[in-house]
């Protein structure tokens, strides 16, 4: 879909008017596959202020970026930035627009040896332009969370004491490829009983017991775009204590998903989930923030956390990840994927997550 | 192991004298984990140029770090750079070397704001240290290796026409971490019949059928060391042209494995195996170097390949990975880990892929 790309790309021209910049040198490999459409592990876009981007990457992608950006001038080279830049000096773009937080010291150092050019930090404006998705991307992401969602129904009823957790976390992991991810979108999380109280852990050798809750934290790629879920559950009969908080973090789930719609504060969002479990003495085990955007990473502005500034906007998808973690006891979170609307298939907000085994609701017994 | 990374930080701290520097900050966390033991996702290591080091990393880490470096000296702090930074400049530590090649011109610029120091590049004076194992490390790798080998003998048997390459890779993942390995080492690649023609294939839908040949290029890390190893096997009787093919892959393979001893030149090891290939008439379908090093990373220094400049030493792990690759028809690459010695337990080079299965010399027949 050349077109999508050519839209986006005018976004960043648009953008670039106000920046004293008369181009723009796109190097974080995600942006490039953005503007461009293009998956490669070495490539470049110059952006010009007006007029026609130029695409370059190596020899390995060639075939791709023919198929792939039919409409852009690709270059064939292994040094895929001195060359645009060299392409910019030749051409008069001098003041040259970098991404300074993804651009290496000794690579900028190269860089500027190069041609004329007169660098200057371009800042995050393509990872801004992200924040809001198109519907191609929200429809890439709905079947990322759909192949999550479907792999972690069918995994949950076997889920069985006495298995590991790495048992499991690999059960999923190929459970998501069979119902069509790519790959796992980032290294599942299986934290069974006091493991649980860490909030990345990584799977271990711990046989499940009963008595353990168990959280799982899981999400498939789909051409490109991650989706990230997480389900806590219990083997066996719970306790009391275990019903309990699992019923303050789901409240502070809900509370935080309804205060998620069109023009609410991040920082609100975060303070209405966080405000129902501080109430209940835990505040101090909640110590991440609420949620982050999600798209072609699995972490992406906008981060929902306290002190953050900024407001959410019409088709934006973000986590709603609230947790409680209790050293040497356990923990739980509870984590849904969902897209901020302001108008239809969906008011104020459409779920992505689409389990039907582990709803939020109530503590699943297995 | 507290001595081995002391060790270590002296090495780094016999090179800076070389480097009008106070100080090293250390950032890369390949290269933090390397003269600490702490494997972190937000650590960095002041490294006076005499005295003791400091580690610094966030409350996430705070423990592990208690654990694994019980002689340093560890600060808790998110902003691990500029804490470190600040410290140098308090402690009159202002010429401080870091390492260009891995930090941004954001950080940097965030760095060089923080009291008074004046940043200089240190360059790969780490990943230099790193190119030389000790023991531990060779112990490690030879263990990743195992692993591999002990996986890929347990599927070979049970690959069958019909199974995809997805499929057939995710057994091999699976195997790989039931055998012991903390993960893959990175992407397993199944390349089968014409897919065999790209090197870096990712494993898709397509069913394996007979008369294919099949690439696998598969390792197994273990304590963040990484194995790599590579069969092409054929499903049914091979076709003339296979066996011929798969003939000169080898022959190639053993004369590069044969020019690698200590003091040899990279450039030069490459051309032993690149000569048989090319004499042949299939140059232009081996294009990629000869191997690289392995250790904390999948692709370390040095590497083989022609035109690079070094000699090989005792106690350096490489792979030996000749290929050859013909557009629409297929691919065959064979690749070993090993580790070039100088003394016992091997002259010239050890062998630490072990796999019974698929052994070098003839294209098993499955």
């Amino acid at each position: 879909m050349p077109e999508i790309h050519a839209a986006r790309r005018g976004r960043l021209q648009a953008a670039l008017a106000d920046r004293d910049a008369d181009a723009a040198l796109i190097t974080s490999l995600v942006n490039v596959r953005y503007l461009t459409g293009l998956a490669s592990s070495n490539a470049a876009l110059l952006v010009p202020a007006t007029g026609d981007a130029v695409l370059a990457t190596d020899s390995r992608y060639a075939l791709a970026a023919d198929r792939d950006c039919p409409d852009l001038e690709c270059l064939t080279c292994r040094e895929v930035e001195s060359t645009l830049a060299g392409l910019a000096s030749k051409r008069g773009l001098r003041r040259l627009a970098f991404e300074a937080h993804e651009m290496t010291v000794e690579r900028y150092d190269a860089l500027t040896s190069v041609g004329e050019i007169e660098p200057r930090p371009l800042g995050r404006v393509v990872e801004d332009l992200r924040i809001v998705k198109d519907d191609t991307e929200i429809g890439l992401l709905a079947r990322a969370c759909e192949i999550t969602s479907s792999a972690f129904d069918e995994v949950v009823p076997q889920i069985a004491a006495g298995m590991t957790e790495r048992e499991l976390a690999v059960l999923i992991d190929q459970t998501m490829i069979d119902a069509g991810a790519e790959k796992p979108a980032f290294d599942t999380i299986v934290a069974s009983g006091p493991n649980g109280a860490i909030p990345h852990h990584t799977p271990s050798g711990r046989p499940l017991a009963l008595g353990d809750m168990i959280t799982i934290d899981c999400g498939a790629r789909h051409e490109g775009y991650h989706a990230d879920m997480t389900r806590t559950v219990v083997l066996g009969p719970p306790a009391e204590w275990q019903r309990d908080l699992y019923a303050l973090v789901a409240a502070a789930q809900r509370a935080g998903i309804a205060a998620a719609e069109p023009g609410a504060a991040v920082a609100e969002v975060d303070a209405a989930a966080r405000d129902v479990i501080a109430e209940a003495g835990h505040g101090e085990h909640f110590s991440h923030g609420l949620g982050h955007g999600v798209g072609l990473e699995i972490h992406e502005a906008p981060m929902l956390a306290h002190g953050r500034p900024g407001r959410l906007a019409d088709r934006v998808p973000i986590t709603v990840e609230p947790g409680i973690y209790v050293p040497g006891r356990g923990g739980i979170r509870i984590e849904d994927t969902l897209v901020v609307r302001s108008a239809a298939p969906a008011a104020a907000r459409e779920m992505l997550t689409t389990t039907t085994t582990a709803t939020v609701r109530e503590l699943l017994v297995l």
